[in-house]
């Protein structure tokens, strides 16, 4: 089961979201600001967070970006955009000095390595402003409501009660051991809130039914927890050309991870089971094509970076 | 006319302000985010962004606080509130030491100072995510298309576009000269924006018709202007007390400012000349209720700090 690229279905949505991403990111190429923006976010990565959106709107609604008028699609690619500039976002703020101080992502120099720390500072502030701007902004053949419901869904999974909470709550345990409820919390935030606002995002703008957001909610919070455990794998096993980004350096930073409170092995064993647990939510769910959400949750855990 | 303090309307204001600022950044005592987010936004400061929603929805539509149902005066609070907090993140991002590396705001230690510098980044992160995360979900009495509107008048305000977008370019110009024309418009970017997003907010809020909303926002941008040709005379005339951060900073940055290119007392008068344009464009708009709002463009113009 070595090497497991992407889902061939995630292959077939990839370009337009590259298409989208690099249409809404502005582009006036003498300018530092944009230039760092598009650094930041056209430089590559997996775009899991969008292929989420899409994969859960078409697992509730079909194949959407290929049935989909026009306007709508759109709509639901300013989502896929936005959850993506947030973790862009947060990935500038995570690499500067005060933080993780990382110098390279994505096989790249990081942001504040090669546009400077303010201009780094400024181009994380302004795509996170670009995200809120995308989602008010999409068209008017999606109800008002439904634009709301997206904003409130990102700016919560974003915020001091979602990602940056869990950023803080992991600055404060650097060095420290946590339990693995402790743990599970800090990821729950950190990074499983905006994995299961993509799932959310793609269900409301599919058009889930009551029981199907709240299976499809569960769905979310397990994937992202099962990313997790796959990421602290990785940063063990992988080397740094694979991962695109410095290895080890949990380790080095002394951080909490589940492969140093479980060992190696326990870690990929949980990782396969809370994967599991998510496939079950999914199937729960009844949508009526969850193939590709299905390939995608499966990708999560198999893959190599 | 020297000693101009707040006009008497907007101390009947500031209570409401500060009450709801107050319950809306969170407050878990024991969490260093919150905290920081608390010491940024309640710290004092003189409200000019939220008071300028308050007064535009006035002048628009009579005593808004007073008459509104409870439901609504939450929303335009949610107005007045979430604009403070993009200037209060703001005001963070630009303390730290890789931007204008200051320690002293409004009388206290900075963010960054307090509570060190990755605490500092993500306070100014979750306080933009809190600004989005109250206009969308403000109470279902205002329409979803006015909520939305509300986000993307900030959003567009904030960006690259807006704000983040003006300290690029003030940030590219430090120690170089600057025409007129390019101050100008670095500043309608960087503070301006926001002082005309909060007009335009109050104004959506208030029921502006169509001409009212192009006088007012003729208005919101001359007065953005006033402002800026102020803050730079008084960073010469006011000192470090009296202004709560650190004077002389532009000159000591060799900043490009209204006094360096037109020397005090034609700044001085510039700065009375651009709020004589802003309050003729008030009374263009012909609003029923303009007292506060021309109470707070004059204090604007002749505030001490």
């Amino acid at each position: 089961m070595s090497g497991w690229g992407p889902p061939p279905w995630a292959s077939t949505q990839l370009p337009a979201v590259e298409e989208a991403l690099g249409r809404w990111v502005p582009g006036a190429a003498t300018d530092d600001l944009a230039q760092a923006m598009q650094h930041a976010v056209l430089g590559g990565g997996k775009r899991l967070r969008p292929l989420l959106v899409l994969a859960t709107a078409e697992a509730v609604s079909g194949n959407v970006l290929q049935t989909l008028g026009l306007a709508q699609r759109d709509g639901l690619l300013r989502c896929a955009v936005a959850v993506e500039l947030i973790h862009a976002y947060s990935l500038i703020h995570d690499d500067m000095p005060c933080m993780d101080n990382d110098v390279l992502r994505r096989g790249q120099p990081t942001v504040h390595v090669k546009y400077g720390e303010a201009v780094a500072l400024l181009a994380g502030d302004a795509l996170q402003t670009l995200a809120f701007e995308l989602l008010a902004g999409a068209d008017a053949s999606w109800p008002a409501a439904t634009r709301l419901h997206w904003v409130q869904t990102l700016a919560i999974a974003a915020g001091a009660g979602g990602m940056c909470g869990g950023q803080a709550i992991d600055l404060a345990h650097v060095g420290q051991a946590m339990t693995q409820p402790a743990l599970e919390r800090m990821h729950a935030l950190k990074t499983g809130a905006l994995l299961h606002a993509s799932v959310m995002l793609g269900a409301v703008a599919g058009g889930a039914s009551a029981p199907q957001l709240e299976h499809l909610s569960h769905f979310g919070r397990r994937l992202g927890l099962a990313f997790q455990v796959v990421d602290d794998v990785l940063d063990v096993t992988a080397d740094t050309a694979t991962l695109g980004k410095t290895a080890g350096k949990d380790e080095q930073h002394n951080k909490p991870t589940y492969v140093a409170l479980l060992g190696l092995d326990k870690a990929q064993r949980y990782a396969e089971q809370v994967t599991d647990e998510a496939l079950r939510a999914l199937r729960a769910s009844a949508c009526a094509s969850p193939e590709a959400l299905q390939g995608l949750a499966q990708w999560v855990t198999r893959r190599q970076h």
